[in-house]
């Protein structure tokens, strides 16, 4: 095994670079880190709620970057929006905070068997600890949640409900208002959380008319900073805290506030809504020529997750036969071309993605398949260069591959 | 109330802007932004567990990263060292992580009463409730622990012991050996915390000659980067995660690293240590040159801390009597003169410092106390600006006051 040192040492001049690994980290955009700059020690550097005039810049900017955040995704104020560190804080600051703070209502949790780690991680290790019942509903072949057998997870014991408005690996649009509609109903005591990371951008939703309780918001998926993220709380929804220390401006999350992180969370965000409808077609006309081109020339290669309308704009996630995942990922790095395999939540784990496997993908299709996801600014000069050095990796693994 | 917007407004130009509110925010170093800035977009901007050329640039930087910071600080390895979002998060994790993974120990913990909040709130709202029980030792007139009292507090069911370092507040330079001597006798099965963010990078400490088992590190503290803090966890001292999701390089705080924000980490580490005892004697010349301007021209006013090498050489803290802290730092802000009053961590409640009472100043003292931290960037001649502007500042407010 060559240390990774070695690896990048190994990497010659390439044709074109072209990142799809977007769902496991990104680029920050050129504009939101000059955004960020100022931020840095030229002005607002205080604490925002010390009393000088760099407190007062600082608390500027956080109010700015809430109200800035409520208006895109149609919040009624900006007190609603909580800033946390990332998703993945705010994943378990919904479920674990939002569990704990309404515990007199009941004991039982419902997800899905394809939400992100950071939603299935605390319902198997941190929930159950502190007296919790969480329930799995299955999925079907393209990741919907199956609506009847999730009407009987629920009753009036249910007091959290948490699925992804999109799924973060194959790009399963979720039909959120109806499953709002059935925890309503049949639910009454219960939050709907939802993870709108891969929504957030990418996928119209106004949190109003969906009428979720909880939802959590990611920074660098729409390419914004690092360090920040936020969860939508409704207004009158008790969450309590998980961690304690200084309170500062955000009621559900201590600290020092990160304020060019939430400078740069709204920049990105501002881009991402600026030309949102004519961004996505542009997303998802570069999609469909990758998932079309890739389906034309590759035999024994499968589409995970639904087509069309009820996919993500940004998400392809395809399984090839015959082929490993991670030697894939490696030999396109040397091109140019840098995706992910499987779930990069579960690379330490030898498991496949679990994701592939609730849609009913046999091991060897989720070890072989990788995820790509596309940006406003991919063009399609960089799908065809996709599309020219992929079908000959996979060639050349399944060349040597002893199977 | 005028809003911060009226106020930053009311701001005329200044003759020098002094930025002494260290304790609450910084200006991140210059070097450090430049040290960061390819780290947003043009290198190693990949999750740093995924196998493409981008990942292993990040995972490199993480190395690199943990190895320096492990080099400061005397660690003996760089897995040694848990990046966490903050210093909050560090002591959360170290609390409550380490009482969770050795509660078959027994159930009490021990701290003083001048913790930092971010030790003091989890010992007050989060342990008690999972079943620990916290006992609160006193301080002296100086901040230091009182050691008999320390002594009655320890047995053999105490599990965890968080003592910081240097006080975030006065300065005080706590004896940390003799303390961790007196632990390892009376309570053995204890895991023995310090949270170092004050002092680190000002206060020469050596983890390994201190032998403790946990430690907290502030990058703000020393101008670095926010969103980003270590835990050290001693080889072989099991802590159990508080948060779950997305494991990468660190095994305790899951979640996409923030690796610019760890470069950042790193060179305002290398800046601090760099030239440490000339800087330190820079800083204690200012820090002296600030106290004694202070005490000789105003009069009615008392240093809160320890004295000469027993004080962190950045710190001063001095309680104006008849003067409203509050007051004084609107009134210096206009000056260009930038600190806060009490800790900034109590802002937000009506209470003085929970320090400076431990401390056992009056309420009224607590009130009027106003917090400075030098750096090894200040200037004699910010020290002189502060202490033209400061004594006109307490007279002004003590001419106005109804007292």
């Amino acid at each position: 095994m060559r240390s990774a040192k070695e690896l990048i040492e190994a990497h010659g001049p390439v044709e074109r670079d072209v990142y799809l690994d977007l769902e496991n980290s990104s680029p920050v955009l050129p504009e939101v880190v000059e955004a960020m700059l100022p931020y840095f020690n030229e002005r607002a550097f205080g604490s925002p709620t010390i009393t000088h005039k760099l407190g007062w810049e600082a608390y500027e900017a956080v109010m700015e970057a809430s109200q800035r955040m409520a208006s895109y995704i149609g919040a009624s104020s900006p007190e609603e929006i909580n800033f946390t560190n990332s998703e993945t804080e705010a994943n378990n600051l919904a479920l674990l905070g939002g569990c704990i703070a309404n515990k007199d209502k009941g004991f039982k949790v419902v997800v899905s068997t394809a939400e992100p780690l950071s939603v299935d991680f605390p319902c198997r290790a941190l929930l159950p600890k502190i007296g919790f019942n969480v329930i799995k509903v299955p999925v079907n072949e393209e990741g919907f949640v199956i609506q009847e057998r999730f009407e009987e997870a629920l009753d009036k014991g249910t007091i959290l409900v948490s699925i992804a408005a999109v799924n973060h690996e194959i790009g399963t649009i979720q039909s959120l208002k109806e499953l709002v509609e059935i925890v309503r109903d049949k639910a009454p005591n219960a939050l709907f959380h939802t993870d709108a990371s891969d929504a957030y951008g990418r996928v119209p939703f106004n949190i109003k008319e969906l009428d979720v309780d909880l939802a959590t918001l990611s920074s660098y998926k729409i390419q914004g900073p690092r360090g920040i993220g936020a969860l939508y709380v409704k207004e009158g929804v008790k969450v309590e805290r998980i961690i304690e220390g200084q309170m500062g401006t955000q009621t559900l999350w201590p600290g020092l506030e990160n304020v060019p992180a939430m400078v740069g969370f709204q920049k990105a965000s501002e881009i991402a809504f600026k030309n949102f409808d004519e961004d996505v077609s542009h997303m998802r006309r570069l999609r469909d020529k990758l998932i079309d081109g890739i389906l034309s020339s590759i035999k024994d290669a499968l589409l995970n997750g639904p087509k069309g309308d009820r996919r993500a704009p940004d998400n392809v996630n395809v399984s090839f036969l015959r082929c490993v995942g991670e030697a894939l990922t490696m030999e396109l790095s040397f091109k140019g071309v840098y995706v992910s395999t499987g779930s990069a939540c579960t690379r330490r784990i030898t498991l496949p993605s679990h994701v592939l496997m609730a849609i009913g993908r046999r091991h060897e299709e989720a070890h072989g398949s990788i995820l790509m996801k596309i940006s406003r600014r991919h063009t399609d000069e960089d799908i065809s260069y996709v599309l020219k050095v992929l079908p000959e990796a996979v060639e050349r693994l399944r060349s040597i591959s002893p199977a």
